[in-house]
């Protein structure tokens, strides 16, 4: 298994992707291949005694940021540590390929270096959500704010064959959508036909989901459009922070309440990292002809590593050959 | 002061609403109308030691349910609680009208009973969510999930006079568009073209609102379709419930967190109450030619009161003269 890491990707590069990709060597035997400045990583190795031992280095100086605009990867900056992974993958140096830079550059290149699968209209952003029940995943999140019925059943389908083989050890995934009600004939002309593709389909469909329900885990596989799909991700990010911050306040209020709080935290820490997507390890961009995994843009070491067992995972169950199989048949 | 109040709307009717009504009489002292089913509703009333001293009953014995669809309100159900307040108030027969019934149901019997402020396209549900900044507004939160650039305009204008006379003592209402990024070509033609209505109007708009930042009041008004707008609040609902359900777990954990939990109970209370809607009463309908609020659908006494007490602030301040003219003016 050989996984490209762009080195360079994300609010913490280089220093916590090199981290958990010398930290995923170590745990899972992986060959990893960075792709950065290679002066400048072998010295940051150095200075944090980090093995580089097992991992190849692409030398590259570009990088590009959160303020480019995402196709310049395709032209300006077609050499920075992002595109040249991607080439790499692109050209079958390796299984898969995580980045925790800009989600704009990484769609607009993944894309177009590495191309879609055949029939597949556009890629998707699916992001993984941790609940109670169990991870599951929303897509679009963001990368279509525009959708037709077509596009949102391909996404419940490569969504669905995803979750059940990277997530559920092949037992079949359900699909929801997103929608104002729970009732068939609630929501918009998208909703309504999308509703009617899937009913029509094979996949284990339970109908419409109201937002409200989606935190706890409605259905393994949410399917919405881009800009609602954006929408639900963030007001819960928010939600979750707000309340947290509230929650902090409290124990602060007096001498009774910090000493409670004493008991209380640990199981709280608890509950953050439940809430957590570093155990999850990032954004699969589905549709895209070879694995490639958008890690978090704040990602440290823990979440650099769990994104690259993720793309393995990714590559190693054959989710690319089962939805080119799927795309074609339909 | 008369305000009309649905005795049969919502989960708790007609015990809770007669009790809420009762109390906002004792209060406030306006004169209240209550329809529906007059014998049940002084039962009630001698049952739960109520006086209905100042309160007028207008005898109807219909009701239409969360199950109907909501245009028979208007031919099937026109005899229905609902339809019987909405006729009194576009009748001239009172100032404001409250329900806790059908959202579908109150939206078009509004619209086609009281009718739309002329000028306005389509009234929008305004939602009040509480945040640490104070309550702020999302509309529409549901009843328009297809909307053009000049809709959501006009939903910001009529949230920002709204906001500023019934919240804020007259102060400007900042306005906000949802999108998912801040920066101004982020979104879909539908934003790009609000976002240009807006920069360019004497409205106090910080422009592009991210659904993250939401939930701790980033504008006095947010302004989105319905769709994704029903998406916001939704998620922010169920996400509170989550994590409020996770807390009241780890009280269970054990001796030392159930001892530690007392200390904690009320302080959490206390802030369950903040995040409550309850305070603000209900969702007014922007755009209906009389003040119109929709109340939570399993709104308490206390709701119900609260609700009143807007409805009537609604109609004092001449929020419905103020959006006349200002749609009469573009």
């Amino acid at each position: 298994m050989r996984v490209i890491v762009d080195a360079y990707g994300g609010d913490n590069a280089p220093l916590e992707v090199v981290k958990g990709a010398v930290d995923a060597r170590a745990e899972y035997g992986f060959d990893i291949v960075l792709t950065g400045n290679e002066e400048e990583i072998r010295r940051i190795a150095e200075e944090h005694k980090l093995s580089l031992s097992g991992i190849e280095i692409v030398h590259t100086t570009d990088v590009i940021s959160m303020n480019d605009i995402p196709k310049t990867i395709l032209r300006e900056h077609k050499d920075c540590s992002m595109a040249v992974g991607l080439r790499l993958l692109a050209e079958g140096g390796a299984d898969a390929f995580v980045s925790a830079g800009s989600t704009g550059a990484l769609l607009m290149g993944a894309t177009f270096i590495v191309k879609r699968i055949k029939g597949v209209s556009r890629p998707a952003l699916a992001a993984i959500i941790p609940s109670d029940k169990g991870p599951f995943m929303l897509l679009d999140s963001g990368a279509n704010l525009d959708c037709r019925p077509e596009m949102l059943f391909q996404f419940a389908r490569m969504g669905s064959l995803y979750m059940s083989l990277v997530m559920k050890n092949g037992e079949p995934a359900t699909v929801g959508l997103l929608n104002v009600g729970t009732e068939e004939h609630k929501g918009s002309d998208l909703q309504h036909e999308t509703y009617a593709l899937l009913k029509e389909s094979d996949m284990p469909f339970v109908g419409n989901v109201e937002a409200r329900d989606v935190p706890a885990g409605a259905a393994d596989v949410i399917v919405a459009d881009g800009f609602s799909g954006n929408v639900l991700l963030k007001t819960l990010e928010g939600t979750v922070g707000m309340l947290l911050g509230y929650i902090k306040q409290i124990f602060y209020t007096n001498l009774c309440t910090k000493i409670a709080a004493l008991f209380i935290k640990p199981h709280l820490s608890g509950l953050k990292q439940k809430l957590s997507t570093e155990e999850h390890g990032g954004a699969p961009l589905l549709g895209v002809a070879k694995p490639v995994i958008k890690a978090h843009g704040n990602a440290k070491a823990r979440a650099i590593k769990n994104a690259i067992r993720v793309a393995a995972e990714f590559s190693r169950v054959g989710v690319i050959e089962k939805i080119t199989d799927s795309v074609k048949g339909e």
